[in-house]
């Protein structure tokens, strides 16, 4: 059995970064005055703006960028292979890249499969959002739906 | 980069816990023979009354008070701060407190949004309960909904 | 308070495991070439084929068996007591078990409740699975529903 251990690798660093570990955070760009809480892995390729928080337990998967002032809240997960040909696709190229704009508000335990969430909009906790939101509002719900606007 | 070790910090603790770690547990009293599995987050002003179970990965947020003999699954989340300024509260007199009586069975990977949950009753595996459970029942759903009297 | 460290503890090893740790994997049995992401727990009883990869945060409850090229997401719940008497039951007998068959695919975020999931079926990131997937398809949603055949 190989080991490997998680940790903070290879990190592109802005100033006054605040993580609590044990994270495992790689290959990626943390912006200024940027917080991870524990228990939390973002991969390769992405880029978390200046002053977004993303709070425990949280999972960012590769490629995902993340605008200023963002608030991922605690067991959010992003997912960015969305099985097309009804299987995992081993091909990266295929997977799909997932843009925040600034000030997203994401709350805990939402999933993000979706390549596109506006400036401002705010997802509810628990929600499962399937489809890019474009509009600045207030989504919930799995599949999440549009509550009201912003 | 200031880096922050996750711990168990200032815990006021009653007799015959059990922790399984990493955790992140602090600000907090535990009752006695809690349990509490590992990559779980118990944050500040929390009370876990006596006997109670929190498995894997659940994070409960400030504020939340369990009474005795709660079963706390895996994955759970618990959220106070339910962005009805349509973002983030900074602000942590507007966040709600959240109470369970005696007795709550919450199942793995549901997201709680409500202020209280009766003694006695049950939360479904995923669901999301975003109104205060009254009754002594089973719920389950996105969102919560009553699926029958115990 | 008695503090136990998660860790890798009394697994039955095929050839070139790769796990990132912290983790908390016990009394259950990995097969060749397993991978398994760092946050996991996986608990007595379970056996995860060869070549199956349990991506981080994911939890696997007792007597869990995945067949051969399974792909389990991130943040993905097992759960095997349901709490048929409106609690949690301490008997072990009265859990169900849970087995899925080869290359079956399970999104990140999603819930697991049911006794079996068919060789080559996917399931949606975010979907509660309640019932016995036993046709090969694409399923998603709270309660998962079959989207289409594959």
């Amino acid at each position: 059995m190989k080991i490997v251990e998680s940790g903070i690798r290879a990190v592109n660093q802005g100033e006054n970064i605040r993580v609590v570990t044990p994270v495992n955070i790689y290959e990626c760009t943390l912006g200024d005055d940027v917080f991870v809480g524990p228990f939390v892995e973002i991969q390769k390729g992405c880029v978390i703006g200046n002053r977004s928080k993303i709070q425990s337990h949280t999972f960012i998967c590769e490629n995902v960028t993340l605008g200023d002032d963002c608030f991922i809240g605690h067991g959010v997960t992003f997912a960015n292979d969305l099985f097309k040909t009804g299987s995992p696709d081993s091909c990266a190229e295929n997977w799909i890249n997932i843009v925040l704009g600034n000030a997203v508000t994401v709350g805990s335990g939402a999933t993000i499969l979706t390549t596109e969430i506006c400036s401002g909009a705010v997802i509810g906790a628990g929600s499962v959002v399937t489809k890019p939101v474009l509009v600045k509002g207030i989504y919930a719900g799995n599949p999440a739906k549009l509550l009201r606007l912003l």
